[in-house]
């Protein structure tokens, strides 16, 4: 294994590759645009345009894929440290469920919307990402911040979460209030008890509008629901799952 | 939401109620031998003492699982950064599979066992947790992690996992080198991609000593194997599957 202080040199060929690119007006453009979104006044250019580089984008060899990975570990602990403080008597269960509910795809889309990210975002021109569920948006949120992870530290990725993410973008007494998610609270379990879990779907043969959905553990079917949308029958059929097995949350 | 200054106090109820209980002679024991694991000379007794408190003590109300849930966090964000650092040219993919390979259960119970957890790990007396394979070991190792973090804040708890877990514990290369886990890197593209997964298992009828595994995915039968163990079963079904929807590692 290396020694912590030579691997902090050996992470930074990807950005140095990138330092010719950050001379163009077009970079001081984008990159003024993303220290506006972060509100940090960093010298660091080539992590921060990095984070705004879709894997389509043909202007840049590498892409924001490894520092989304980053960023994604990075915001799950700073908001499991969030939950864990401003819920003292809450017990596990209830803060990872709370957790995945705050971090999910959709919601992470809707934030970089709001922070402008979409409008910044270098890819290729026949890539669509204008579509309002693209994820494409979310990961680069997660990317910046993972280059606000190696730009300034644990501290400086949690301040901005906090500021910029938290306060302004999430309601989380609204979302603890919201009725649970029982598909993710199924997932959750599935995960922590090592159990298969399969969602098979089904049109119904007397009216094909409708979907049924049908959830297996371990091979078994454990509860069955009929829906006019895929989403409402999960849900549905998520819950009945739940209670046949018992599983709640807190 | 509550301003970051507030929120360092309201988490210290559940440990603050320990209080008492830190001072009996047994606790004073079992505290020495956690510093003994940590190296970490700390007066934070009570958040130590939790991280080793089984859900199934008696001496206590409180147990050590929502400092597991950080820890875990914890853990997964530094390793992260760890191989981020390590492999600065290799993709998202082989850095998600090599840490989940890193973190999984079974290696954290190895671990935890060899740095003594398991000797020290309050529980009541009916709950066996001398079995081997007994993830209450790992758990509390990723709960001690936790507590690092409470007491100690993230650099201590990095300082805490590179000393003490990395370096002594994990040979990453041969991890890396090791034959991929089909099933790990079926169960991350699945993840991923937000397709349902789902092992379907079954006793062959020619030779009842035989495990057939097949894989579902979205409800479609992906790759089938068989073989006289279970996990190798499932291996060979998954490669099956891997190469069928034409998912690999880098």
């Amino acid at each position: 294994m290396l020694p912590l202080s030579s691997q902090k040199l050996i992470y930074n060929p990807i950005i140095n590759n990138l330092f010719s690119r950050s001379k163009s007006p077009h970079s001081k453009e984008i990159f003024q645009k993303i220290r506006k979104i972060t509100g940090i006044n960093s010298r660091n250019k080539e992590v921060y345009l990095l984070a705004v580089t879709h894997s389509s984008s043909t202007s840049s060899k590498y892409s924001n894929e490894r520092l989304e990975y980053l960023g994604d570990a990075v915001l799950d602990t700073v908001i499991a440290e969030y939950l864990f403080k401003k819920y003292p008597f809450k017990d596990e269960g209830f803060l990872t469920n709370i957790r995945s509910r705050i971090v999910n795809r959709e919601s992470l889309n809707t934030i970089a919307r709001k922070l402008g990210l979409n409008e910044i975002i270098q890819h290729n021109a026949r890539t669509d990402i204008s579509k309002k569920k693209s994820s494409i948006h979310g990961n680069a949120l997660e990317a910046l911040i993972g280059a606000v992870y190696i730009d300034k530290g644990f501290k400086g990725s949690k301040k901005f979460i906090y500021t910029k993410i938290i306060t302004p973008h999430l309601d989380i007494a609204s979302i603890v209030n919201t009725p649970n998610n029982f598909k993710s609270i199924l997932i959750e379990w599935s995960q922590k008890e090592n159990k298969k879990i399969a969602f098979i779907e089904e049109k119904t043969e007397e009216d094909n509008r409708l979907f049924s959905i049908t959830v297996m553990v371990e091979g078994k079917a454990t509860g069955t629901a009929s829906a006019k949308n895929k989403k409402k029958a999960q849900q549905l059929a998520s819950e009945k799952a739940c209670k046949a097995l018992k599983v709640s949350l807190n």
